[in-house]
């Protein structure tokens, strides 16, 4: 092991320097402060749990990107959290308790096995608010204007959102009636948009079925047009359909009302990612990075599996993704530099500055040491015996 | 595995819920905008890395209290960060490699595979800062007075400084040329302050012997008779112990005119919990909480192992014990609840006030729901077709 291997980090791991950790810490006050001013109360669950506690109600994914650990207190396994969403969902179902609406936020890191996308690390910083004990659509209008409204904060130029609604692809399959491995043969096709490997699949299905329309729907996606053009294809369909075609249609209602500016778009069946989720799903994006920035959606099932079933939708950003891509005006003012001198007037000076202004005090070592080069514009001299803040050149 | 064993979280490791995770919080900014106000810049470090980084300079306490990882992508041992200090020291060394000083400043989870102590959790949330690139003494008093400001951010009552200097142990039993095994069992005999035990292995030792002054220093421990004790008994001893006490009584110098509320004591030989320290080290206690609540020191070969020697001192905090320690003032208003009512006036309202205050708006859910229960203290009506906020009884 050379000296240059030891501090070699993992890949998608790394080293957060200043200034943009500063500014990652000023985004994440920002967005935690203004999910608290509609309402939702900061929690900070724990960085491991045993496994059954993450894994319940979650999907295989999760579980893949999950480290896995042996507590040496017990030897049961634990697992570094990968997604906090449903451990906020734990604490509502159990450790909280509490009747009727709960509304949690959370920030933190998160660990994956490996990167879920190239534009992603390993250790993500996930920030969400998850809304417990509602079934209404307003819950969800609440939840997305929410994420929106915490976008806006960080600055992002041209939000997408992209909207969709697992009720509908997991009706038609049901109805379809294909099993279990059909299922997931579909799903993967779905999400990859593989239009051969769907009409292999679904080409034989009679017209007017399940099967068809779910061949049709792969098709469709794009903005308005392709709600309506949806419609056209569902029109068929079973309530249960018709009712999540119209939560999208409300949704883009409001968008189109409160978020002019955020344009939008329908996917049906691209489904990838959403591990939980049971009812009306989004993910935002922003041009250039093709990744999602912030996503979530309905999740009425997990806390079902804690014992305790709660209806419950939410959504979670990447605060560390989100601090690179926005451009957030900086209020950073230059700093001050004081000199080494043992001076007891000087520390008062030094003391009363400090409340408001960062000062950086001269050590022994510092005697050819440029103030400019260290961030500073201004700096503390003695005249006629005061101590003044002159302005550096 | 029933339902009450899936929600049970491994000893040691906690979910924290409101009001307590919004304290938390907001002590964490405090200290994190002290430190930044003194120069101390932000980094963010990762949770994971490589075992070989995160042990370097580090001693063998560090690496039993670390968890281990297979990197999946490499195969390569992984441990999740058990302190934070040996990465800022990593940071500096090589990732940021600046000349002159460099002032850092950290806060995060770091996780132990057991608790270091009854009142302590596996998950503490670490806020800390280093100063590197200065050797001087001044170093030392302007870390010592930045750790006493952020506890007196804190809130917390009667601090108490212990002080010590690794250098006057490690001095002592290196001059009496003990082996490693014998050196520990010392160590370790000191640390217990188990008479019969130092007695066994120093009651041999010659008058005026290093073996003597160790054993009669052992027991020496408290105020400022306890520095001049000290300096009895090592009055033959060679230059660096010197050096040492004094370093010792400038300290009592500074913290009787600066910190005047803080009392303070010395402690020659208890040295456990200090894995990398060569000089100057202190922690801080406060009544009835038999673990520190601060502690740090000058430590100034880690760098080498990273290829780059430099000194170094810092301090770290466990912002978890201090937030159920301290007693701050509360600056927490009260909510306000707004209805569900659809209004496009009521929306605007809403936004307006969320600017500064916090506003929950009812769900189709809270028909019955007493605001008052929800920590609101006022709530938005419609008077004369205005949209105002009124006091809740």
């Amino acid at each position: 092991m050379t000296v240059s291997d030891r501090w070699l980090l993992p890949d998608g791991v790394e080293d957060i320097l200043p200034p943009l950790a500063g500014q990652i810490e000023s985004l994440r006050r920002e967005v935690m402060d203004t999910c608290q001013r509609w309402g939702y109360q900061l929690v900070i669950p724990p960085l491991i749990e045993y496994l059954e506690s993450l894994f319940t109600g979650t999907g295989h994914d999760l579980e893949l990107q999950t480290f896995k650990l042996t507590d040496q207190l017990t030897g049961r396994m634990m697992g570094l959290r990968a997604d906090m969403t449903p451990q906020a969902a734990r604490i509502d179902a159990h450790t909280l308790g509490q009747k009727g609406i709960t509304r949690l936020c959370y920030a933190g890191h998160v660990l994956h096995t490996r990167p879920r996308h190239m534009l992603t690390g390993r250790t993500p910083i996930q920030a969400g608010c998850e809304l417990f004990g509602s079934s209404s659509e307003t819950a969800d209008m609440e939840v997305i204007s929410l994420m929106l409204e915490t976008l806006r904060v960080s600055g992002l130029p041209r939000v997408h959102l992209d909207l969709a609604h697992v009720a509908i692809y997991e009706n038609l399959v049901s109805e379809a009636g294909f099993d279990r491995v059909a299922g997931e043969a579909i799903f993967d096709a779905m999400g990859r948009k593989s239009v051969p490997e769907l009409d292999a699949w679904l080409g034989d299905c009679p017209a007017g079925s399940a099967g068809e329309m779910l061949r049709k729907l792969a098709r469709v996606s794009g903005g308005v047009e392709a709600l309506a053009e949806a419609k056209q294809i569902l029109a068929g369909a079973p309530e249960p359909l018709q009712h999540a075609l119209g939560q999208l249609e409300r949704v883009a209602d409001m968008l189109s009302r409160d978020f002019p500016e955020v344009s939008f778009g329908f996917d049906f069946c691209e489904l990838r990612g959403y591990n939980y989720h049971t009812g009306l799903v989004f993910a935002a994006y922003v041009p250039g990075h093709g990744d999602a920035v912030g996503k979530g959606g309905r999740y009425d099932a997990i806390g079902s599996d804690f014992g305790r079933a709660r209806p419950a939708t939410g959504f979670s950003l990447d605060i560390r993704s989100l601090a690179s891509l926005g451009h957030r005006a900086s209020h950073a003012s230059g700093l001050i530099w004081a000199p080494a001198e043992d001076d007891d007037a000087l520390d008062g000076v030094i003391a009363g500055l400090r409340l408001t202004e960062t000062v950086i005090r001269a050590l022994p070592e510092d005697k050819d040491t440029d103030p400019r080069a260290r961030g500073c514009d201004r700096i503390l001299v003695k005249k006629d015996g005061q101590w003044v803040v002159d302005h550096l050149d």
